[in-house]
């Protein structure tokens, strides 16, 4: 089952025009939230920048959030998801094909969960990425359906037998195709700074909280590729995989090429604060 | 009706999967043709970008140019369609959401058609523009579903009272958000080169070819604001407009705020050699 508009139906029961703006320019907005417990994690932030993407391209959501909400909690109640994700995205709507807004469309809602277990293994074991350019418009902070340059980075690193793309604008690392990246050397904790280069992760947001937390010093500033391959440790930030150590960049290893400590002491306090 | 895959059928009767790559990331490819005459114009070259757009972005085309000509001219003869324009999309087809190209997926084409006059008053009265900043990826020149910016450039010009927008990048202008921009300085036409930062358009390729048979001088270099708003002349072109005079930047007058000799000429020269 999946939720579209405000009802949970079958997926081979809608109905999705051609002419939808989603499906002719990419004009729409989406969040992937996590799901733990069988409740939508950190929803708050998730609704937040939903909030915040469809006011800055200017799509009305359909319905109050408090609505969305229910309808997201009965899509996981239907599907028994205890941990999992739950895709949302809200497209402008149907239109005669003109790039100008139309004068009338009714957004479009579209949601779906799936079963997907935490990558425990991954995120001892680490993975492997490419360094690839950053392509992309300059308004990274928005989570629209314009992903085409992330889907383009992230096969990239995989045709070169790299797990993910961590890219780079004339040098300076900006983050990966789809998760933050965060790097630590001599014991600071370096990130670039959420502003319009990079989508404003809500894990990217809890990290840091929690780096803070644990009182590492935090650096939000860009860092170069060079200061990338010379890192103690690397690693990646993201809804499904949480922070995942980066042990290899263009197959030359990160420090000893194992997850580091300060990216285990992440782990660890991201486990006890929201998983135990 | 409508071209759906190799088949021309009622818009009512396909199904578009909410799982289309096109419909969560853009994912695909697309040309607006001109119909003049009832038959496709400058046929061979949009084929000829979609398909480098198609190889850039490593969508496999389901069928060849040979048959997909035929079909769009099947829909053009159903639709009756003497002078009008062919919107055809091709994407990477349905696969459960995730970034990577799917082991497996079909592309998905679609093709509708409409009647469109030629804007003959709006190609002699002209048109009046807004500067707006030029925040695309870096890949103008591939035709893709990813199309947001260009939208909000254009709502934006629309939102100012304007009827296109031209798009700069750092002071440097590039194209317009659907259409391309060339400008005229003591005689002679200035306009961006065919790089990665605007579309290779059709119609410019034709106006510059018109522009060397009239042995006009040409400049392919970027040119700043500055130039473009103390230009002689200022004129769009596109599948739809054709050559379009530019009148007012910004609510300020270009010259004398009336259609230049050289964009005339241009025009003269197009109909002359197409439409006559």
């Amino acid at each position: 089952m999946i939720l579209f508009q405000d009802q949970i139906v079958e997926k081979s029961s809608i109905h999705i025009s051609p002419d939808d703006r989603g499906y002719n320019f990419g004009d729409g907005v989406y969040e992937m939230f996590r799901v733990y417990k069988g409740e939508l994690f950190a929803k708050e932030a998730h609704f937040a920048r939903l909030i915040r993407t469809a006011e800055a391209v200017q799509i009305q959501l359909p319905y109050s959030i408090e609505l969305l909400e229910e309808k997201l909690n009965s899509l996981l109640q239907v599907e028994k998801i205890i941990e999992g994700t739950v895709y949302l995205q809200i497209t402008r709507g149907a239109a005669p094909r003109a790039h100008a807004f139309p004068l009338k469309s009714e957004p479009v809602v579209y949601a779906h969960c799936n079963e997907v277990k935490r990558p425990v293994h991954i995120m001892k074991q680490g993975i492997t990425v490419k360094i690839v350019a950053d392509i992309r418009w300059l308004r990274c902070d928005l989570k629209t359906l314009n992903l085409l340059p992330n889907v383009l980075a992230k096969q990239e690193a995989l045709d070169a037998g790299a797990d993910e793309a961590i890219l780079h604008r004339d040098g300076l690392v900006t983050e990966c195709s789809l998760s933050n990246v965060m790097m630590v050397k001599d014991g600071v904790l370096h990130t670039h700074p959420a502003n319009n280069l990079i989508l404003h992760g809500v894990t990217r947001a809890i990290v840091l909280a929690l780096a803070r937390e644990l009182e590492l010093p935090i650096l939000e500033e860009p860092f170069t590729l060079d200061a990338l391959r010379s890192a103690d440790e690397v690693f990646i930030t993201g809804t499904t995989v949480e922070v995942t150590p980066v042990v290899a960049i263009d197959q030359q290893k990160v420090a000893d090429g194992v997850i580091g400590p300060i990216t285990e002491r992440l782990q660890e306090a991201f486990e006890l604060k929201f998983l135990s």
